[in-house]
């Protein structure tokens, strides 16, 4: 049987990696592509890598017919999304990919956000989308909220640490490394070639990424506690990638056998032998999420480096692998291609 | 049915990228890989990006039992190929990705290479691996020449055209800008990240590059008269994608009518509108190959350019398409996943 | 004594290449910095890279007292230029940065720019500011016109060549790479990292380009005939640097011999060792532009390479280099820097 | 009167990096070029950026007649240094680049380095080369040891404040990320174009890198007791530029505030405002260090971030300002050109 697929937002990069993944998802259609200020441009002028293929013209978000549609990516802008998805109708099921949906509590999200959300309802029957950890939920939800790209891959070193207490939980930092394609396909000088290749710098420092309200939320529900991490992102001159250097106090040893048991049997998941670390050219383009640990030379502390692409395995990949467990796929399908390295 | 494959010269990154190729095969099993230096090593001690995968351990290439083997991809240096495969036994299919079976002159072969061949009789029976101009005949090849990858990227731009005789044999200049990968993983200086980002050079200008005898041999035998080209190949900042520009003289049109119906049923080749020129971000870990065509202000002028990823469609892509025919299945099989951009 | 320098259009790549080079000059001041977009701000805002610098704030262009300046630089955009030059003091020295003033032909100059000149009459006295060709009227011009980028290092490899008429006027074609400081730091999609980095493309082919025209006028006048040659700019990534590779039909001794005399009194320019060729690499950050020449296997023809930074050499290094010789000061002050490698 | 210098590994790049700086310096003559392997080459060949130059062709190191030479830099690999250095003249003043000098006690040399120290006579008399903070003992010192260039980076942020003791001793990270030119010029399949563009990922991660070293000795001789830091290198695709991010516990404020005052009579170290931090494109190819500081949202927290050329600052330039100070000069001649951005 093949699932009729809509991608609203399909002009960004995220909804661009959809229609990459899902073009050989061998039980996947792409029956409607929407991107408002785009509309009538063939998808060929606006992404001309996916040139080779048959694919709908861009149309506004009120020409698609969602009766026929089965499954509906939401790539939209933070705050717009939110107003798509409370409008639409309800036999759909729905991926978004923007922070509309990621916090369950609504004044956590007007604290961080800016302002009081416009679905309420919606927000409060969403899933929050991390699959390793909320595959069950996500098998029966209806709206799955993609979690933020820096926000999974801080999770991906710490969740299960946090679990299973041999951390300290005062003392965890995340130092994050990501390329530049996790800020979107936005015209800001900051962007720019020229201002951002041959160099990095920290932005959003001490404590005022959004993405902190994730690490907030569920790491305190994970503990039982309030935890409250420090989290630094730099940007770096690379397209896709983040890589997440985390510094916890606890055994390495048993940091290194709970992240390993943790992932064990996870398809995406892969745990290096103790003292190797990640890197993100080894991702690149695909699903897979690295993880390593390495001892400190100060006893009772260890590093942990997470990495993956902030493209697939951290929004579009990730996406696609909860659509698979929403419409009864195998989690794995159309998505276990290989890293590009070189 | 699966086939059983061999890839020598597996730790260089014509050898890595047959591995994330062949990776989600449906019908192809990776049964061994030889990469002498590296022997012993795990594939993903070498190329940490593959470690996800269930592969066979690096052994020496005469440690393999080629009983079991249908298949061959022999990703060695020069020189060294046609002594291994020399050897090989004759029940193997082989695809070569090395140059020494292109030139089908053993003094053509003497001239540009240095040195007398040390199989001339492989030499003589192996099929020039340029798939869409030799598909008939390496459908029942024992051995496939694979192609240099800037002759490959000219040839898609020039083949159609001097078959068609509406260009000037006389006057044609390929302008090309290759990333540093074709290079290999050899360890030399102007290689290095520090020597070779934020810049630009020409290299083996003037008549040298070595891939002027595959221009030569192959435009000579479709024009039926000598054809000697200029190239100039340029080294650019990026680690997949040759963009050949090339200067005819011939009326556009006429340029860009034969093009488009030279490839208007081929799976892989994508003729761009008129006065569209291609990217190669835009064809980046696929098996694509985009051409687009221009007319000069000056008339009787056009410009066309090719762009293709040199590490899939330039060499391990081609060769995973090559061996799909000669092994009988669908030639798109297992390469058919889109580029990824950004 | 010192001199007393405005710079107009501050807030621009070639505005802040003025401020780095002049910084160190021995006998110039920057009075006065102007950007009507970013006025009230400090220089270090809005180019960090200048904070150590005791510098004026920026102002808003009416806000300039110009009975102090000496010298002004306009590195506005195009069009705003001649409006802001026309109204401008008559005592003030003038380097203009823009395309308004580099075509003598009010004709030429409404083709190539689509409107009519604002300012003709200074239009009539500008000098076209290429030093090396034009240094005698420099020295006595009150406007003096930056040339194109891409048009200065097309020059730098042909006006010899054209001059001494050892080449074929009617088979010229330049295939140049430029990095993305030329387009400024305006905010185009096709300027961003994502989209730029890790490729390659050509743009404006076909003839299209402005810098074309000052290629027409400049080689036609040289000639004493029209001169018509291809120019294909493409765009790599890399933030500085133009490579020119120029086709040319003509003895190769001869050309490189012509090229040599030409530069070999020139305290920039650099001819290269017959058959070696320059890289953007070697260039960087600095005023000099390196020449080079290789034969071509086919007997009459040569490829001519000229490599130059387009921050440097290609606008602002010019500008101050001409600055120089209109204020009477030695022609390299403040511009001997080596090259920034790697 | 000007001073006779030579360089001792002008192959590499720290070498090249004296010769572009000493290029435009007013007082220093370059006497002598020295590169075993290069020995005989022109220094064009070996750093085509340099070909503008009239400079003494490479030779071996005893070639050079060092009776007429008043300084000697070594940019010379580890433990050759030490070798050169013991059997040069005694009236030469030194300046070495080198690890080889740094440490001043034989055991923790022989800890870190894997041997016995050859000229441990050498190593008691070598000064430390942190300018700022040994800038009277260099003055009188005929050896001087160049520090490590992440260990510059590090100690700029953080001597003033343990020296003011406003930080917690035992709870100090160095997140660090560097660009690649800090490797050198060596053959190193890592140092590859195609291993490191696009990507980022940690290496002597746990405590293993000799920077450690210096960050000890420095730090536990300023606290008066022993001080170890957490400090994890990361290699960014960049060529140029190290940013440590450091994460402190104490007074954000008063962290800023002694930081500025230390800086504030130093002419190369930039302070910034409280809040802003800094990026390695602002610094790319000059002697300036950045220094800014954050807050973090924890009370009692706060993330120092420095930056800066790490063939500049970091190494050549710290060399040539020790030089400067050593020769008696002004310790700013010939470092004072702007950073090159873009």
């Amino acid at each position: 049987m093949t699932h009729k697929i809509a991608i609203l937002g399909a002009s960004g990069y995220t909804g661009a990696e959809l229609v990459r993944l899902i073009a050989t998802h061998p039980t996947m259609e792409i029956a409607a592509l929407a991107a408002n200020s785009k509309a009538g441009l063939p998808m060929a002028k606006v992404f001309p890598h996916l040139r080779h293929l048959d694919l709908p013209e861009l149309v506004k978000i009120d020409q698609i017919d969602f009766a026929d549609i089965d499954l509906c990516f939401c790539a939209l802008p933070h705050a717009t999304s939110q107003e798509v998805i409370r409008d639409l109708p309800k036999h759909l099921k729905i991926v978004d990919l923007s922070a509309d949906f990621r916090l369950r509590d609504p004044q956590e999200y007007a604290r961080w956000y800016g302002g009081e959300h416009a679905a309420l309802g919606v927000q409060a029957e969403a899933v929050y989308g991390l699959t390793e950890f909320y595959r069950d939920d996500i098998r029966t939800a209806r709206v799955v909220a993609g979690t933020g790209c820096n926000a999974a891959t801080g999770q991906y070193a710490l969740r299960p640490l946090i679990a299973a207490g041999v951390i300290d939980l005062d003392e965890i930092i995340i130092d994050l490394k990501t390329g530049v394609s996790g800020a979107g396909r936005a015209l800001k000088e900051n962007l720019l070639h020229a201002e951002l290749s041959e160099g990095a710098h920290a932005y959003a420092a001490g404590g005022t990424h959004r993405h902190l309200a994730e690490f907030d939320q569920e790491f305190s529900l994970i503990a039982g506690r309030e935890v409250r991490v420090q989290f630094t992102p730099h940007l770096i001159p690379a397209n896709r990638g983040i890589l997440a250097t985390v510094y916890v106090k606890g055994d390495p040893d048993r940091v290194f056998d709970t992240l390993t048991r943790a992932y064990q049997d996870e398809p995406f998941m892969v745990t290096l032998p103790m003292g190797e670390l990640p890197s993100t050219r080894h991702i690149r383009g695909s699903n897979f999420c690295h993880v390593g640990v390495s001892a400190d030379r100060i006893e009772g502390r260890a590093i942990v480096v997470a990495a993956l692409d902030n493209l697939t395995k951290g929004s579009s990949g990730q996406a696609l692998q909860n659509a698979n467990i929403m419409l009864g796929e195998a989690e794995t399908t159309g998505l276990t291609h290989a890293p590009v390295f070189p």
